[in-house]
């Protein structure tokens, strides 16, 4: 899905998504570099789907830039707070291969896990989005068995707290009837629903298996702010092959932006 | 998996599970006969498990004998309380045919909902079991749009009360390191994990489809009391093929006591 291409300044690079739909200006480093998490976020859109979308921490801009190139009507509000990050969101709309896209994305500066006046002060207004989506940071030695049980359990809880604060925010930035869409780790999935049903409801799971017969690495969450249908849970998403380690169909239609995660 | 025979009292029938393995002796009203949820569950106790099983609202016996049959070493306590259950369940226990299996079976009257000093003394004893296996009731009409929204609302509080008091009653009664499964809804599948987690670790969610390409009608929650491991999402079970409609492979395996659900 990506196709990478040294730019100028060797600290960052400019890469191709969805068959040249987009490029993102990204740093070098291996640990901030936009991949298929973001890109499986953002085809939790629907299919020309119209609206405010707000990507809430939004990176170099890849999750919202594949909904801009996918949703011909949708606008885009790229949210972020890491400087570097920032960097790379709004060199990725500057870019001219993204022009056509650029006109409908917008950067803010803002820290997700503001709540209240705080928020609302840094340009993330009550009810101000039809569709909000989150990839949300989480610490990655949280999920491996340590040596350090402590410091492993203080990593889960500041990712579970990191979590509350995004949905909680997601919360309140959805307009009634809008829609929600977060990916996250499996062992989240009670967190993320938990913290999801009180506003939201019609919540759709569908979990990311690395293979047909592996336990998910991830799931997306779906759901509607005040619809009262209950929670459901889709068949998986599986991402490569048994025999090659391709991506399969699917992954490589919904990764490359031709087709939506949950079907519409 | 179920081949029917009319028993001499027309009320009930006596019918075999597991290609004969063992027989249940049920009503003959369609609504209280056991099927293929019972055999789901009891599949999520690992095979060549010895020890103490506990089948909470055992039914008939359906979940306890599958387990028996499955695990020659398992001792298992049907746990029921409605009067014609309870008849059914030592009917089943009495019938010549399950005699190889009915010496490592028993049945106890009790409320499983009793919490505390009232659980005790019904003899559900705090960490008696090794396992604890439960298929709680649930109104079926709670999960269909309703007419009357207020009515479906009742029913859907009357389901969640319902299942955190038999949960709150499975953790208390299996023993440090032992297992609980639980087959329920996927509406419930927060409610579940929610009520295990303080108590259970290395939860395990295995959905249930009814094709490769259709929503979870079941899921499968399996944990383990004190373990520290995180929630996971294992690949769907899918009962039916597409072709022709018939059980796939693994369910069949599954559902006629050839396989264990989670591979262990």
């Amino acid at each position: 899905m990506v196709t990478g291409s040294e730019a100028g300044d060797a600290a960052y690079t400019t890469d191709a998504f969805h068959r040249g739909r987009f490029f993102l200006v990204q740093p070098a480093r291996k640990g901030h570099r936009a991949g298929t998490d973001a890109l499986l976020l953002a085809a939790a859109v629907p299919d020309g789907f119209s609206g405010r979308v707000a990507d809430l921490g939004a990176g170099a801009g890849a999750a919202g830039l594949a909904v801009a190139a996918r949703c011909g009507q949708a606008e885009i509000v790229l949210v972020e707070n890491a400087p570097e990050m920032l960097h790379c969101a709004r060199a990725t709309l500057a870019l001219p291969q993204n022009a056509p896209l650029a006109a409908r994305c917008a950067v803010l500066e803002a820290d997700v896990r503001l709540a209240g006046d705080a928020r609302r002060a840094a340009g993330l207004a009550d009810a101000a989005f039809d569709f909000v989506i989150l990839n949300p940071p989480f610490n990655p030695a949280s999920d491996r068995p340590s040596p350090d049980a402590l410091r492993r359990r203080a990593h889960m809880m500041e990712d579970a707290a990191l979590l509350g604060d995004w949905l909680a925010t997601a919360a309140s930035t959805v307009k009634p009837g809008g829609g929600v869409a977060i990916i996250a780790r499996p062992q989240s999935l009670d967190e993320v629903v938990s913290a999801l049903s009180p506003t939201f409801g019609a919540i759709e799971i569908r979990p990311i298996l690395p293979r047909a017969d592996k336990p998910a690495i991830r799931f997306v969450a779906r759901g509607r702010r005040g619809a009262s249908a209950g929670l459901s849970t889709l068949p998986p998403l599986v991402l490569h092959r048994e025999e090659d380690n391709r991506f399969t169909e699917e992954a490589e239609a919904i990764g490359s932006g031709r087709a939506a995660l949950f079907g519409d």
